[in-house]
């Protein structure tokens, strides 16, 4: 079992208390990596978030955004981001993630290894990381996926 | 456990030799009802069951067309159904519901109780029936029941 | 100026009287060449379709479907393409091509040359052929088409 | 004739000289409104202007985007616009409309009485303002309009 990295957080959105993956266990956790400005995350994965946020119980599936800013740095703050949520009605928790200090690729994406946005994260119920994708993928395929994953037993 | 009900068939397309449910038992068994004419069908459930058959490996799943003509029986017969086959390059196999012989509700769409088409069925790998719905069902949810039931061990 | 061959008509429906392109003088006539089983019309042709239908009134643009069969003969008759309608709530009229007597292409079909179907032809208000094209049309190029033909005086 | 009201602009992106509409007298213009955080323009408006863009001759049509901002103005600024711009790949021209100076409607914004974003005005080839909606447009009856401007002889 490969336990997922914890999230290096900035700043919460959409929740009144910082969440940590370590909290979550026995639920089957999404997580969502994207850019405000990255149009596959806006066109196709912040809809799939909601989508997912809309299908499935929040006892059984945990919905995570992740602001994994990595350019221009300077327009996709925290102040753009809140503008960005609101205008978009998101609802899920999101995260800001660290910033590595020095203009490059924030601390959470660095710890997964992500290759751009959006990169899509499915968490198990023992907080094992059992899916990575970055792009676009399959509402079909993801759905079998967090099915499957639904279906094992919490510890 | 509800086992689903065999299936009556009057004609098999895209199978050498006809398929019995109780012969497919360790796969889950994708069923889907439908009528050529039918636009919902020929929109959402013909296209949504060609998906299901390209995303799993057939040894996981098994999809099949049933084709449960319940009105306009003298334009959907099995001529027609052919062209209609081969026009949309079908490859899954498909059936061809036996006729009541009386201009009525065909024998397995009965058996089923469906109310209309697409009806989409899904069965266990021990052979219950464990989902169907009439209408258009959310690739989404629907991925989530299969992968459910592809987690559970075949007996 | 090239006129628009006549059509030669087997049978209308949704029509109390049969149409001929000749008493359309002063409109833009927009023919939509299909058959009731070839996947692009049912998908993207007949939906066009019906929003030219929507989108215009027809006093400016009449919309005529031509039921062009050249395959499937056996299948696409009079009695499957009244249900097909039926079943797709078109209420635009519809021609059946006159076949040709010998299992192959219809006369209206050779008489415009067309290549296969969906074929779009607009018409205008004089009656010249001034557009074909088989296979899909884009709705905004399509758009600006019949706004330059309405645009144009009637004689 | 009403004559459309000339932009007033802060800053252009996307072409190396400013633009006025009384320069483009004989050609169509049409004059996208958005906001980059506004999300019927991401999804709809900007992709329509893209495929306006990419339907029509320049020499005929000519697409402006306006950046309307009236609200979060600390976040959509020129330096953010930039990025959006860039990482949608946008190429036709785009204006920052000028703001009020007290963090209200702008100024060409409010010269057109536009109501929200996206809006969006078609202007004929004699510089009139012949169209304005603010909402979503549909291709074909854009098409149809666009297509009748177009048909105008230039005076």
């Amino acid at each position: 079992m490969i336990e997922a990295p914890a999230l290096e957080v900035a700043q919460w959105f959409n929740t009144p208390t910082a969440l940590a993956l370590s909290g979550l266990r026995g639920k089957v956790v999404v997580l969502h990596a994207f850019q405000m400005l990255c149009p596959g995350c806006v066109q196709h994965g912040i809809p799939q978030a909601q989508r997912i946020e809309a299908q499935f119980e929040r006892d059984d599936v945990e919905v995570i955004g992740l602001h994994t800013v990595f350019e221009h740095h300077d327009v996709m703050g925290p102040a753009a981001l809140k503008a960005f949520i609101h205008e978009n009605r998101l609802t899920f928790p999101i995260a800001v993630d660290q910033p590595d200090g020095d203009g490059g690729v924030p601390r959470t994406m660095r710890r997964y290894s992500m290759r751009g946005t959006p990169t899509l994260v499915l968490i198990d119920r023992q907080g094992a990381l059992r899916f990575q994708q970055t792009g676009q993928v399959d509402d079909l395929a993801l759905g079998a996926l967090i099915g499957q994953l639904l279906a094992e037993a919490p510890r």
